[in-house]
């Protein structure tokens, strides 16, 4: 019973597509090699993050060669790939995240709502699905991307719809290692839910990414937790635990839904 | 400009009434020394908490003689008090924590709101005003008791209504120090204030509280941080810093409030 899942924070080196490609079919083949179910590789990890225009370059739709070549890899490791790549669409270019299952069909495609700062608004337009999920291995799959982990609504729409691991793909750089250090395993301990936070490593242009790659569980604890540099981390997610805790920690339920305001709509000036 | 707030981790005996007053007033004239203009002390401080039905017995009004001797000591030290107490209504009996100014005028009272487990619920009745907040030395500050910061409705409630030091008396105990060392931090930097949390230390009855009382900044880094056993704690407030924090981390205006659910009212079956 569970899930195991390898969190592959890398490469360390930018590259083209095709190099990105290369090292995530290598994570893929090691990530099998260690029993993983799933396979989750940080954000933007096919393209590259921080690189400019070059991502409306590499941009193209969810069913495009990147999606192809990604089908290739999890049939052949037979394991589920978490991949992140710029997606055209008639709205404009999104940071998505997309899941190919093990058959290479997909599971899920979630588009980041919570754009970060003038990388993320000169980029790209808004996802405006809060909740996107997938089913794998009896357990309840959830999206997120980077800066949408600060935000405590995001995390608490994933409890409420029955989210049992959210999977955060993330390009965090320093100095912000709080977010993985605190925001992640809040979340996690106060949503009762498996927190997945895969980082980028490396330099990447005026950035420094600071790892920091984590599964934590839902009472807060580490489940494994990386450091700076390029590696491949497992572990193992499971119902039982998951279980325990929500009968322990009734967060959901104690909740005053008769007190709480609703959230101001400021949008942002780009939007 | 800015305020100096102290923190009162005791006392690590429990005692009755007069004794705990004893011990606050020990504590303010060492917070008064320390040129605090705040003296924060824990959940239910004056009485005990985990007292079972002497909760009752020793509830009285928010201008009963608690109120009153907790005034002579604000006035006789020239600060101002925050001081818990099991506060009796025409509702019923409310967890309360009361602040009294240095003038001994009375300058905020609340009324737990998230009732924490049979020990909560078996005694009081909830609050239903989920935002006090009170003015001091240029700063705004609010109000919440132990359980109600593991909610990150409340705190972002109080960031949306301009607080900037979230004052938590709290008495937490072993296995529970996930909620002083993840969420105190999380709800600081979450929300861009400051984050004042004093827990009770010591043994009483069948809890074993686990101190951790701490200071933490708006960049989600601790100020000061306690240990186990009776200790009193000082931090320095300051508005620049704030300024200079949500400048940089502009999560409030980065919202979706476009596409948050709101909140399921499930009470709790004894409420």
């Amino acid at each position: 019973m569970g899930v195991r899942v390898a969190m592959y924070q890398g490469p360390e080196q930018s590259s083209d597509v095709a190099g990105n490609l290369a090292a995530i079919e290598a994570a893929a083949q090691r990530a099998a090699a260690a029993g993983a179910d799933l396979l989750v590789t940080p954000e933007m990890s096919v393209t590259g993050y921080n690189i400019g225009p070059l991502a409306h370059e590499r941009a193209e739709p969810a069913d495009g060669p990147i999606a192809t070549r990604v089908a290739e890899l999890a049939r052949a490791q037979g394991l589920a790939i978490a991949y992140g790549f710029p997606e055209r669409t008639a709205y404009g270019v999104h940071n998505t995240v997309q899941v190919i299952g093990a058959e290479g069909t997909v599971l899920a495609a979630y588009r980041k709502t919570h754009l970060f700062g003038e990388l993320d608004h000169s980029l790209f337009v808004p996802g405006n699905d809060l909740v996107v999920q997938f089913p794998l291995g009896g357990l309840t799959f959830g999206l997120a991307i980077c800066y949408d982990i600060e935000f405590p609504e995001l995390a608490r729409a994933h409890g409420d719809a029955g989210t049992d691991v959210l999977l955060a793909p993330t390009g965090l750089m320093a100095p912000f290692e709080v977010v993985s250090r605190i925001l992640v395993p809040a979340r996690a301990y106060e949503n009762q839910l498996y927190a997945v936070y895969v980082n980028r490593c490396g330099v990447e242009a005026d950035l420094t990414y600071c790892g920091l790659t984590c599964a934590v569980a839902p009472d807060g604890s580490d489940l494994v937790r990386g450091g700076l540099g390029e590696q491949l981390l497992v572990a193992d997610l499971d119902p039982d635990t998951l279980a325990a805790s929500r009968a322990l920690n009734t967060h959901l339920f104690d909740r005053r839904g008769d007190l709480y305001p609703t959230t101001p709509d400021w949008r942002h000036p780009t939007q």
